[in-house]
């Protein structure tokens, strides 16, 4: 199997912590607290690298080199080939509230800053991961001080070194990135609304807005609807995938499974229908743990099953 | 000069953040962040290390892995001998949200744990660390899993060394190191009322107290009074020292920065008046910036100009 290699430019710690009360103007004692390295190219290769068969996965962009460790033993842990490179500050922190009666206090921080001489060295890291690897996923926000068009130029790097390009990633700098025609995209329907200048209320609109993202050069394109499942899009052909979580416990990450699924399914060769399953039985796994987590391979599969494909009509 | 060594168990990353206004149930975004690795020995080292005939300053304690580059990159840019040991998890982070009508929110989260391998190893360090030392500074609280006597038995491995030992915490942790007859301690006026179960209000009450404290076998007491300044015993002789700070920005440090001024002054060979007067003045310089952070040596000689200095009569 072709490695896959993640790009994250701007990772975050997501830190969730659990108190009684939030009370402003008062010393607070958090009872708990739980940290998990995000960024969705993080989450990705996480979620890649947990499954019983996994793929070969290469991770890379900025960390802070403050609260770097985090990051580095996590991806360790996982087994994923850490190709991040260090910037002084501190990856941005997003502190997580959540009360006793679940009122949800979000606090979320600056990260680091990036220079020239920061993205000449991104760039660099691209080209040499990406050798050899079959699809290099570039995911997310960028960081102050990067320049708005860095997901097309390190889009032209990857190519370059023979890889497809998935782009996740929204407002300005996903416009910039979709202008350099990645392999695949995954809006969620307001990020494609957007896009598009349109309103994407369900399936049907998704299903008529697929074409118009393709003619951009797009050939593959997947748009989340939330419960509503996703749809598919490659060339002609298109699927709508569905399914129900076995339970509802937080919506973290759900998205970067739903890609990991994709690309898993790709490397493993299956045809557009049951990619369309396994990228939806991975985002149903995410919803159904806390923070961005995968349940084990026998539980995908087992969602797998329960996940209902329908194909819709050609475009025309 | 003989190195100081000052150790703490239990550092904090203090984060302090502004935002407009802190609005609990909502996402909000916080406009500046500044992280200031902290803990009493930590901010001792650093003071003593930022003066200009700095005195060579050993260090250690715990740090959590995942946020340990903060702390050690901080020491070796002041100078400090880092002899810190890493444990799994993250030191705690206290997070101070200012609002801009100066509301302060604090939320302090739970540290690491240590077990006992943890406090044989660090048992071990202070030995090492102690050799050759004139002073071993311990601060502090402890963190999860320690044992209460571990200043206890961190002083006798700092004695055995042939260090003279400061001991300054509060709390059982405090009572506990107290119970092995530190060289010296500095509690606050109220630490001390904790500790003989009285009230200190000022000046006149610590001066009474003191002697009950040096009957436990402390040769040297110092007691800090806020606004009132500090009484000073050492064996019969009491002084009063006090002055007014250039102006009042925190107070974050101004105790850990009359200690780095007492022990400071020990090691240039200043009388008991002149040495309460360097540790007036280091506390008077931390009370004028932000964080934990001394001005510069000039700054710090000009403040000691203006302490006020009373000899107060001998205990009996």
């Amino acid at each position: 199997m072709r490695p896959v290699l993640t790009v994250t430019p701007n990772p975050a710690l997501d830190l969730t912590t659990r108190l009684d009360v939030l009370t402003p103007g008062a010393v607070n004692r958090v009872r708990e607290a739980q940290e998990d390295p995000g960024g969705k190219g993080i989450n990705v290769a996480g979620f890649l690298a947990s499954q019983a068969a996994p793929v070969p996965v290469r991770a890379t962009g900025w960390l802070g080199e403050g609260n770097a460790a985090v990051f580095r033993a996590f991806l360790a842990q996982g087994g994923v080939d850490d190709r991040f490179l260090s910037v002084p500050g501190s990856t941005r922190t997003n502190v997580k509230i959540v009360e006793d009666d679940e009122r949800v206090t979000d606090l979320n921080f600056p990260g680091f800053t990036v220079d020239a001489a920061a993205e000449a060295a991104l760039l660099r890291a691209v080209r040499e991961a990406a050798a050899g690897a079959g699809w290099v996923a570039l995911c997310g926000s960028l960081p102050k001080g990067a320049s708005p068009d860095l997901h097309a130029r390190m889009l032209a790097e990857a190519r370059q070194a023979g890889a497809k390009v998935l782009l996740d990633a929204s407002g300005p700098p996903f416009a910039a990135g979709l202008a350099a025609r990645p392999d695949c995209i995954k809006p969620n329907g307001e990020e494609l609304g957007e896009l598009l200048g349109e309103r994407i209320a369900g399936v049907a609109d998704a299903a008529a807005a697929l074409g118009k993202v393709q003619a951009r050069g797009v050939a593959t394109v997947i748009v989340s609807l939330g419960a509503e499942g996703a749809v598919f899009a490659e060339g002609d052909r298109r699927v709508h995938a569905v399914g129900r979580p076995r339970a509802l416990r937080s919506t973290v990450g759900a998205g970067d499974a739903m890609v990991a699924g994709w690309l898993m399914g790709g490397l493993r060769g299956l045809d557009l229908a049951e990619r369309a399953r396994l990228a939806t039985a991975f985002s149903l796994g995410a919803l159904s743990t806390l923070g961005p987590r995968l349940p084990d391979a026998a539980e995908i599969a087992s969602l797998a099953d329960l996940v209902e494909v329908e194909t819709l009509p050609d475009a025309a």
